[in-house]
């Protein structure tokens, strides 16, 4: 996609989609969402999610990289979960082939960077304590957003979502190429992911990544990890014999591949987390 | 209306509704949302309700027929409480005169379907523990949706909101013809939505059919039901004198006409659902 | 802005924003929108906040003064918390040099009245326990909704938002203008927003406003009344010295301009609502 093709592209659905820790109990959404109409009065606004757990910046990284991959080619994504705001932090650009993210650059575009990584190092088993620079892959473009013409007027120490990130998200959407928002970046923060492996014993170890609303736990297994269809999973002291094809399927816990590919721990017309007191980075063990 | 009216109105107002029991703290309705933006990215989206009880069909068969009313006219729903997704349940368009209606086919459409039911049988007192076959009355068609043209292209067994229901919605927001999407059905299943009616002693018996989030308790009384404004209305062990114009006029329990004309029991300034432990499908009994 | 340009800016940016304590449980929200998008299909429409706690004004009157700044000029602003629908409280349209508001006249617009208010008597210490008559300044204009015209055809007694401010909102966003819609009104109802004042010891007294999503305390105190930098904050038996520049900077409780210009106390990593037991109304007293 070049420059033009993109700005084309974004002028027939200029969609900008929010991922916050705000809430939507406060006015911070809204405004951002008016900043954005002032600039752009056709941009199409997309909630994605406002209720991350305050600062769960990895949280907020899972929800997006699942989402992202549905809306039209050259939508503008902002992750705002930000509990750096007002410090040295930066606020990036990154454009992908498929996209453009805006957020501070402390992790919260982790498994969209993480995907992107063509160079991992040794693949992770847990997720990192805290971000670490990665390389950009090619085809990857980021910028700093330091150019503050697209800012507003006057920029709180607070509230860069709605003084920054908002204008500039809008801006974009009107075509503006990113490398105007700021200087090239070739590296950005990102935790690592934890990925499946092998223990001693030949036993196929992954992790919780999220929970869910219903309380499916969704792992870091895909589909294509699967050694076949005649495995047992272990998670905490119970074992699940078998893949369901469906939720309703099976009584009791079952796994399953869930909708974005990864293998998910769900209980018939219930909570599976609740039930089985889980949560996000807990060990599952697969075994064939 | 015909399909070209139909189809014009679309275009001037593509307007799709979304009721499910996803909630908001993942990215599943986001999901269906880009999905929509990327087929049509004139459509005006709006939620209805994404809280529905995990499950509870009946919730939101309720919440979309009391929402439906007011939207435009050729307005596309979709009403996705799914339990059973990946299973044999058939999934459906429902087409009347004022709307369309898109949901599996679990009874998440029994009101509009018992408001269109000119055959009804004996009327039922209580809600049916289970949906069950309805034929539908002139001026309605439905269809199975079963044609994959219009799907997204690999579509999983967990989530047909995202990769069905959307991708149909969105593609009949453009105006294709419903029976382009599969099928026609003479039959689709629907719970019995209970009627008030007089016991021995002449006292017209209703139930709450939901509880609103102010804790209001709201009837199938409606107002053309009512034998008068003298009555006394009983639930549990509390007896209600007389039919009030608003929330405001009485201290206390008031049975008032509510917005969308069924009768409501209410309490000024407090929740009448926790005061009087009250649960859908509760009995209440009117007096003359 | 005259009327004809605020109308030219209207048509090009059609924006409603909706502030409700309806919650988003129910359909309320959705009809209101089904009402707005059937006679102006261009309208935006923007929720700003739909979990005002059931019946309380001031938060609502909060909410929406911190937003509605950043929308588009023109823009029209409803503010539906209405404990009183039905009775004899008014419905207003308050126009101002930026924006069109749309309430029940009961004080869910005081911050809005409070900050045109240029001729306020003695500066209010505290809340006022109730709403009373405030004289609009110059500049702006108020008329009573009292005009059926714009209303839906059935006005039920208890649901305005749906049956007279959605409708009214629409014709107002296709440029009607505000005398077409009732009588003018000189006065119009406002609870007394409490203002920072010196005690005897030449302290800084100020009260919180609000506790957001973070559990933050907006207090009244603004910017421009702080002596300098280096003050004392003190809230129930907890000191707070000096200001920081953001929320990372320091450890423990901290005293912040927040982005919205007021002085908030905040909590590094936790909810300093809940640390402090505190709650709208509470006093900080602020010394040098």
């Amino acid at each position: 996609m070049t420059d033009g093709e993109a700005v084309n592209k974004r002028q027939m659905a200029p969609v900008i989609t929010l991922t916050t820790d705000f809430g939507t109990s406060d006015a911070y959404v809204a405004s951002m969402k008016g900043v954005i109409l002032t600039i752009n009065p056709k941009a199409v606004i997309v909630d994605i999610c406002h209720s991350i757990e305050p600062q769960n910046i990895l949280q907020a990284a899972f929800i997006l990289s699942t989402a992202y991959h549905y809306f039209p080619e050259g939508a503008i994504h902002l992750a705002i979960v930000d509990p750096g705001v007002g410090s040295q932090r930066k606020a990036i650009i990154l454009k992908t082939p498929k996209a453009f993210f805006l957020a501070p650059d402390n992790g919260a575009l982790s498994y969209i960077i993480d995907e992107l990584d063509t160079t991992p190092a040794k693949p992770a088993h847990h997720f990192s304590p805290s971000p670490e620079q990665r390389k950009l892959g090619a085809g990857f473009e980021a910028v700093a957003i330091t150019n503050p013409d697209f800012w507003r007027k006057s920029v709180s120490t607070t509230f860069h979502g709605r003084d920054m990130f908002a204008p500039v998200a809008a801006h974009l959407s009107l075509g503006i190429a990113i490398h105007k928002f700021g200087e090239s970046l070739s590296h950005v923060f990102a935790f690592h992911i934890p990925r499946p492996f092998r223990d001693n014993q030949g036993n196929l170890i992954g992790r919780v990544l999220h929970i869910d609303n219903f309380g499916n736990l969704i792992t870091n297994i895909r589909s294509g990890d699967l050694p076949g269809e005649r495995i047992t999973v272990t998670i905490g002291s119970q074992h699940i014999d078998g893949i369901s094809q469906f939720y309703a399927e099976k009584e009791g816990l079952a796994v399953i591949v869930g909708s974005s590919s990864y293998l998910e721990i769900s209980l018939k017309n219930g909570n599976a987390a609740a039930f089985l007191d889980a949560k996000v980075g807990d060990e599952i063990r697969l075994k064939q």
